[in-house]
């Protein structure tokens, strides 16, 4: 039976708490920490069986009893806290990204080499059963060889402005999931990014530095393109949808909705709502992810999102910056050179 | 060129006019008789290119130059004004439905076996592209054998209460379509009916001594069930499905939208309503059906709707009216007895 | 903090289970019984964190401990283990059906009513978040005054023919769920059925005396008129769709689908099949009905669906077979009457 | 009533000549012309009533008697048979694009200037009825503001090398179509351009000089962001969407099925693909569109897409090509500037 340590118990830390706990098997949760730890948090941890409760992370780091880490912290703390948990031997699980500095990555990338720990990145959405099943089938040659692939990503309403001054801008951010799924739906590189934006949703966000309307489009290394639509506000809520175009067909994923119900009436067939909340979208995706890591450090095999998963998104995200600054298109390697990849 | 006169300028009649004139090869019109020729469909009717307009329809009967009569007249000149045409030697495609006498629609039927002439009832919906679709996937074995039968047929609103009260009543009014699509769908035959229905829409209808909702189950003689439910209103436009279940799978047709144009936003995901009007929604299927029945008579083949299909429907909806009126399932044979069939 | 006692493990008293450990707050489970209880299932029991594991159910009737039981035994032996945990002063979670026999259902209701305990019925549809959306479309008045109902419930194969010896037939089996949902979407009572139904699965359900195919059309006593049909095998997996029709619209349940990948190609544009087994489709249903249930215990509320709502339906059932072996409409004051309710 | 000419008998041509002689009012076909005139498309056009069929379309330009020409004649001869007709003071209906060469575009918007007749370019798709009634949803406020028009447009299977190398490149040839619906439903102009593409479908289009595979992420003067994806063949038929995304909500227009039949069994559940064929896909706005010219005729008013609206689609597809050629966004301007626009 795996120890499971769980840093940060804010929204996120908060879901794979509940998720370890009625779950995933073959793991328990001995302890969550939080530098913020409240009253309420506590009592909620306690309430949900787990024992130990701290606001000094390191006393999780140090505890020889645990095996894993969960990083859910605030995203600024990720790669400090890989770094700490992997040198003391923890297998980790990263919420994304592992950090906005290339070189922050690779130095993670180095402490896992020689530690010889797993290490997974919470992209979640490749565990989604929707897209999973999307991927089986491309991977089952449904759709021949992939041309397009498009993928839209809006969410229902901007995060707080604070929020975003912090985030890394909007592709490092938002777009760092849909630069994944690219990956993940093309099992290909992307090589060229050219992206194009505004501000549409709030003019904070301009003054905060970022946009938050985007178009990204990508040439793939196996010679197909691809397009990414973002917005920090979608007014029928969380709009995940992805299209990949082959030479034998097409695959698409929809939204989804709220309920099945679909009323008919004066003013047209109303069906509802895509789910309106990331949470919600994504629940299964969160125990999906958490399960595939354990059955990893268990069974001693490769995690399904490593390091180099966790790293290529950044990289894109950095290119898709540099894009839209200069007004052109920004090839990977460019990127890559910076930082001696 | 054969030569085709229409007998009745209403509504219907207009629409065979512009069908035959567009639509259809083969044959040109000659003439157009109303008895209740009124100025303004005359000159609809020049304007259309016909030349002869006539208000004594015996003026087509007489005319020895056409081949073929299209009865788009008043349901209580059907029978009678087939018997005319059929003895003159005409070909007939008459509206549905021939006569709510049976003994009359006898008398057509001996007619047409006397003379020796082509003769086609317009159940129009057996020539929509949606439901031959669906009866050619049953004909393909794509359902297996059938096993469940379920047509919706709603009308966007109820015809005026002097239209009800001559219209022979629900069931051999706006069912008939219905126990057509079942003979049509299933390829087999009705043999016991049993009718529920009540007056949901307007009280005038059933002062008028009818009903306007009604859900009816049937017995086929292959062993399948069928279920159809009507009504006289529906908010939400003209409603017309059929979903045909069997031993290896469904064939479902739905309805066809205004347009394919889908609205998202914060009151959910709003599809267009189907297509509101049924002259919007079945036009192709009124080009269609007279084309087959030219087709019939230009290869002296047997018409697809014959008089037989005419009858049948007639039957089913007597048996209906009596189930209906005595709460209790009617035998098809049971009716059949009664005209000694 | 509520004690639960389960009783029956087999496969819907290990999804109680399961959802009671992980998905219930305010009650924990104290104790399983099950006469046949195999090394398997303790082990199982063991594993999820049970305590007491008992081949001999009295030991939960008579655990002063426990304050609710769940009743997930055969149907056979539902009333009996009702009576006794009943007059043991526990609430009572029973599943469907209560009894076959009404004379059995009544002893129950008198001891609910002489002990004063909860008691609920396992009709979970009513808590599934899709037909829950639909009976609140209806609640909020979007479809003005019902006035039909539609109600399909197909399942993806029959279950063995050992089962539907002792199932007491498709009415109070299968449809049973459906005309609760009758009575759960029209706020109405039937008052009238009319079935008919044939084998058209497998000769085997013959031999045993039933059914497999079945159309139950019904009047409410709101005068709407509702229709159900049946299939024990539907190729395309589990089929649970409602349709409720009213003055001003029309709210439609749809199927789950696997997932929301649609795949165009060569032979179409191809969605996937609905959820295929009734626990995938059904199991937030499960957790929501046994969470609705302690709630009521809790704050001492009416249980949503109580003994009555678990009798009706029984009733409409007898007045279906009674209608299929007769060939007539049988009123439900018939049954009732013999019952002297 | 309007006296018609049209010059170019090829398919396009038989399709307008169709539309003209059965769905057009106010107006009658006079003549008709093609170079290549054979004896089946002579037979063709008496068959359908058309007095006269010329070999030398100058008998139609000459032709003091015709006030309309619809030009349907190869694009290389567009902007020679626009002038030729304009200068004869025929109102002129020309087939898209009116030239690949801006200066004749220009030539013909002169002539237009100054003999002062109407002129309009088949953009059919502005009439189909499911752009219409999104065009129409973003005119009534439904979507708020535009954020992101995304159009995707594949053909079945790509045109015949031969025509590939005629026909001015994939951008001035297919995508023209979206760079007008891109204008059509924003409202705005396009001011700047990158386009990425590949040869994926047919390496002979490739040793033509052109691709068959291409995304095109455009910028608007309204500060919209828009993107096309094209491909010369998609295996399940001809794929047309177009998605408005505001800040109020998002406008979609989907494909059009065959049929609105839907099966499903052990593979799925499978709709019709989507019409295969652009004649099939726009019959209705061949039509709709024609008719929109001569009510401008008649009523003396603007066409619906006049010159400018025929030379703006040119200009962008020329940017596009230069944007693929040089690897870098292209700003409108910089093409106008070439042509001192």
């Amino acid at each position: 039976m795996l120890k499971i340590g769980i840093i940060g118990a804010g929204r996120i830390g908060k879901v794979h708490t509940e998720s370890v706990k009625h779950l995933v098997k073959n793991a328990e949760l001995k302890a969550i920490a939080d530098p913020f730890m409240t009253k309420e948090t506590e009592e909620w941890a306690k309430n949900i069986g787990v024992e130990n409760v701290y606001s000094d992370y390191s006393k999780i780091i140090n505890d020889k009893d645990i095996d894993i880490v969960l990083i859910c912290s605030s995203t600024d703390t990720h790669s400090k806290i890989s770094l700490e948990a992997i040198k003391a031997g923890k297998h980790v699980f990263c919420e994304k990204p592992i950090d906005h500095d290339v070189n922050k990555i690779k130095e993670v990338m180095d402490a896992i080499n020689k530690h010889k720990v797993k290490y997974q990145v919470g992209f979640q959405r490749r565990f989604d059963r929707n897209f999973r099943a999307a991927k089986e089938a491309v991977l089952a040659g449904k759709i021949g060889d992939l041309n397009i692939l498009k993928i839209t990503s809006r969410d229902p309403g901007p995060p707080p402005v604070s929020y975003i001054k912090v985030s890394g801008g909007i592709f490092l951010d938002m777009t760092i999931h849909d630069f994944d799924m690219v990956r993940y739906m093309s099992g290909a590189e992307v090589t060229e990014v050219y992206a194009i934006g505004g501000v549409m949703v709030d003019p904070a966000i301009k003054e905060a530095g970022d946009i938050d309307t985007a178009v990204i489009s990508l040439k793939l290394s196996n010679g197909a393109l691809a397009v990414i639509d973002n917005c920090r506000r979608a007014s029928y809520g969380y709009d995940q949808r992805v299209e990949a175009f082959g030479s034998k067909g097409q695959v698409a994923v929809g939204n989804v909705p709220e309920s099945t119900t679909v009323l008919s009436d004066g003013s047209g067939v109303t069906a509802e709502k895509p789910q309106f909340f990331f949470l919600q979208r994504y629940m299964d995706a969160y125990a999906n992810e958490v399960t595939s890591f354990i059955n990893a450090v268990v069974n001693n095999t490769d995690t399904e999102v490593n390091v180099i998963d966790g790293l290529k998104p950044v990289i894109i995200g950095l290119a898709a910056k540099k894009s839209l600054a200069l007004g052109r298109p920004v090839k990977i390697e460019e990127i890559e050179k910076e930082y001696k990849l």
